[in-house]
């Protein structure tokens, strides 16, 4: 049984999204992890003497003493899949020669998010942009390919625009968020930095959450997905939260709505078809909380097993049509369990 | 020396705010604390063993054995002017009892705010509002009056947006607050709902957020007051910090203005000249942050003790036309330092 | 299935360890909760619209509309155990009311855990005081029941003390806790005093600590339970933390041992077996950290489902024998789950 | 008047002890500022470019602009005291420098502490051990001398413990710490590692709070100090806390004293007289709260402007003779404002 599972490999495995990975590919029914990737400086030792884990959940006993390898395809060669949790200047490099190699890389770095034909993938949102794999391959001539998904505080975001985009048309977005420490990795952000403190400022993201929802909310035509028409603008700061990103979100429609047509379109979203029936689907895809106080992170951040993009606060905007916020999972949903549920899509497609 | 300053009283001294007042009114040049109230339930017991001392600086000494009085004005024969930290259904009924004692009343209580003939009072923005006290003495009779400082989070906003009104004209803005928990009073939010996380929501905070700054940016025409036409949106948070409110704002100009401009436009920046010698007077009004990821409140909340409004992080925003940060002291200049600060200007101008 | 599962209620079910009641009773194999109580306040409403909901798992959604009851046995025909999470005071008035009403009463609270025929128990470690009910119907004429679990910070030390007592002998124990929020229950401790903070000071709290282990580690002698000779002392403070106590302990021994063999003590430290296989035994009892900085609360809290003692730092003490960490989640193992893993041992016992 | 000011330099000034060491020799009546050192990586650069400046109070502006020397007596030849901020494998190496090169140290770091001929000093507890320094540039041939400042966790628990062994006599000492987080220096302790969490370790501090204070209230006869007879056994835990230390202690004395006995002997503590009218001296040396729950970290850290030390909740042990907690500012009399006391207690004495 385990043998028939589809052996898979996490590189960067010791940081914070790695162990994420980890965390949640342990009893995953389609794949088992067969290889970990570290630096030099790690590479050859146990996992667990390796990594400084600092997950509640206890380290899978099959991952304690797996040997750290490099992160190259040579060194792994079982793996048909391989999860990067890669920083990004390493994944522009490594990527493509694993991608070269036969293997679908499933990835959480942004170095090629906006290549024109990699797939910026949340398959609840535009699952069938992951027919830009096809065109890679042409292009680059590779067996395997390069999926991505998005910065964590896109993730959330893209799915509630989603909803409203579907019925209403966005067309401008003032995004706000309050984000959490485990977005920032490990180590991160210092605790004399956030303790008593916020921090209104987080490099490279605010251009992220301006550029990424146009992409997956953007019409595949052929073998070229246009970006959507709808201007953002964003503010990200760093709150002293351990995990689970907030977005304060107004929002301008083309066809003006009103909180009850707006609470019924995040009500009624569906799961686009090829993606709702999979391991990893988020269920539901949006939950609404009706509390006026919520969603919150503490309380909100593990809807749906942490997948489940949480809705709440929908109200009139007095610039804008709409008002909301939204809570969504930075590394479930935002990293490792996107890009978990990217691989289960390319495995339903036939793509691995 | 002593017996030659003013007398004051303080009204609700024993919660957050009134602990400010009296910790500010400590050594203050002109005033002298005569007097402190409190709710029936403490009348009669010495300040010390009444109140939970929550500042770091410790209770001054002639406070300790202060006997709390109950808050109305026949208690109160020797104070000349009362500083109000009393809820807002409390002053709406407390506060014109001492206007009509002929005593003048500086609140930090909302009760009052909106009234036509009330000024809502930032003197480094709008000291010459100072005047609906004539109007006000005329309507009501009243030989005191009823000075209000806004909401604490209006307070820095509204002081970035003048420097921001006077050059460019301001349209459109888009605020999304970071509160501190002080603004909560004491006990005010349970710990269990800030530790690793923040809370989306502040009752009745947006609504002011959305309406005191155009009063305060309105121009004062004869006896009134128009509402500036600026159009505001609001989102309200509460996050795990002990005092210092953060903005997030988005701004529309009628005259764009670049970031240089802006800058250019707060470094200049001065007090209204009616204001601007007073004890409490900010020094400087505006600071201007350099560095990318400043202001925040636990490093920059205390900057001109406290009085000082700190901008940063200025940039051209994609929607409108400006993003920038503002840092404000909520207990200090947002609630008792403002009503002090206001104090000192009805004397400067006589009005005491 | 479902109606042969034993009714039984929760006591005080709006509060912290209320609602911890409710969500570890949810999906209970023995159990199913046919009623719930609050105070006068909220008696007759929904519970969805009583209850402040704090916990990161949803309200299971049978409790939702289910009507608050006032807490009285007659309100309540079909409970055969109830759980209290009542306050002290309220508790000794009515716990008794419901063991004369023929009932079995899981209390969490402080009010009877010093009565001489009243068990104070932990399963795992002194399931034979059970038997102290036969002594308590014949002196009350009760056909129901009063069994108590400690003190949150008790709990997990008197755990750990158990396996170096069984083994050595423990004659004197100084234990300094650091505690976490939700053992105040809920507003509980204003998040003022406690961000940027710990307050080295919990009321009556060193009082129980210093006394309850010497009950629970004492022997059952006939009908009567003797204190254990051991002398403690105690500190304890509150910490920001949500859940999960740590206590510092220095143990001196009647039989010195080394930290190899107190390891090895508490290796292989086993249930009693009267309660070794109940739905709610911990499993394991004792786990045993070895990395040098653990346990931690936020890691360790939810080993084996938050009712494993976890306890490190196992070393040598210049002034005692060994020094050790404990961590144990309070509102699991410290609370809701040890009551209702009390009323298992009580149904296994034929004693309901 | 400033160029008749002791001329002084901070080696390891960007950290955060160093910048603490800016922060209270702005304006020190006797010393000025001449020099500031780093790590070769930001030798040259202006101090404002190479230091994150993390603390409330504004980098002094004669600091921003001065050029950071390497750390070697060769490239401070003003300076006539430096004070010391290195790490310790560092302090080991260039701190002879500067002593051998005719330069007062006054080191914050452990390498030398417990070096017989190297004074660790406090000097409101044992300002006679200075004497040490003579014997110390006999040994070493030096004109210049080391002289230490303990572990500030150690700092706050011997000024209280002094007060005990002088009247009654200190036989042995549990002590169970609860430290900030700037004493982890900075970056220090990742934030994930203490949002809703406490760490119950700290590399190295227990074994440095079971000796120093051995030696410091140890006896000096000749020119050597026999350490104190008694014991101690320390728990060392990190808390999120910015800055203050607390420790609870449990205290064996030689002749019993009740709660009043030791109350008294907290309030009557003098300062060595040697110690007693310096800049830095702590104003009181130790103020005992009243209050139940006293001391805090938060509220009472700046007692004395950070220099006074702070007891509270004195009881009787149940294991001893008595309990209380200290109170400590870690960077202020735990570090730099307990190295600069140093300073001029030599200055006093005429030892520079």
């Amino acid at each position: 049984m385990l043998k028939d599972k589809i052996p898979v490999a996490v590189l960067g495995a010791t940081g914070s999204v790695g162990q994420r990975f980890i965390s949640l590919l342990d009893q995953h029914p389609w794949f088992r992890v067969a290889a970990l990737t570290a630096s030099e400086r790690s590479a050859g030792k146990p996992y667990r003497q390796a990594c400084h884990w600092i997950l509640p959940e206890a380290m899978p006993t099959w991952a304690e003493e797996m040997l750290l390898l490099p992160s190259a395809p040579e060194h792994l060669p079982q793996a048909r899949i391989v999860f990067s949790a890669l920083p990004a200047d390493e994944a522009r490099i490594i990527e493509p020669l694993f991608a070269g190699a036969g293997i679908a890389v499933c990835s959480n770095a942004s170095a090629f998010r906006r290549e024109a034909d990699v797939p910026l993938l949340l398959p609840e949102v535009n699952a069938d942009h992951i027919r830009l794999v096809e065109q890679q391959r042409v292009n680059h001539g590779w067996k395997g390919c390069i999926v991505t998904n998005p910065n964590c505080t896109s993730t959330g975001l893209t799915v509630a625009l989603k909803a409203l985009d579907d019925r209403f048309g966005v067309t401008r977005v003032m995004a706000v968020s309050l984000q959490a420490l485990s977005g920032a990795g490990y180590p991160g952000v210092p605790s004399l930095d956030v303790i008593d403190n916020v921090i209104p400022y987080i490099a490279g993201e605010e251009e992220k959450l301006e550029w990424e929802p146009r992409k997956m909310l953007g019409k595949l035509t052929g073998s070229q997905v246009s970006l959507a028409p709808l201007l953002l603008s964003a503010h990200t700061n760093r709150v002293p939260v351990t995990d689970g990103h907030l977005v304060c979100a107004s929002v301008e429609l083309s066809s003006p709505a009103d909180t009850e047509q707006a609470l019924e379109a995040f009500h009624s979203y569906q799961c686009r078809p090829l993606a709702s029936d999979l391991p990893s689907t988020p269920r539901p895809v949006i939950a609404v909380s009706s509390q006026p106080d919520r969603p919150q992170p503490r309380l909100d951040r593990l809807a749906g097993s942490g997948m489940t993009t949480v809705v709440g606060r929908v109200r009139t905007d007095p610039l804008f049509h709409l008002k909301f916020v939204v809570c969504s999972h930075n590394t479930i949903r935002g990293a490792a369990g996107g890009s978990i549920y990217n691989a289960e899509l390319l495995v339903k497609e036939g793509l691995v």
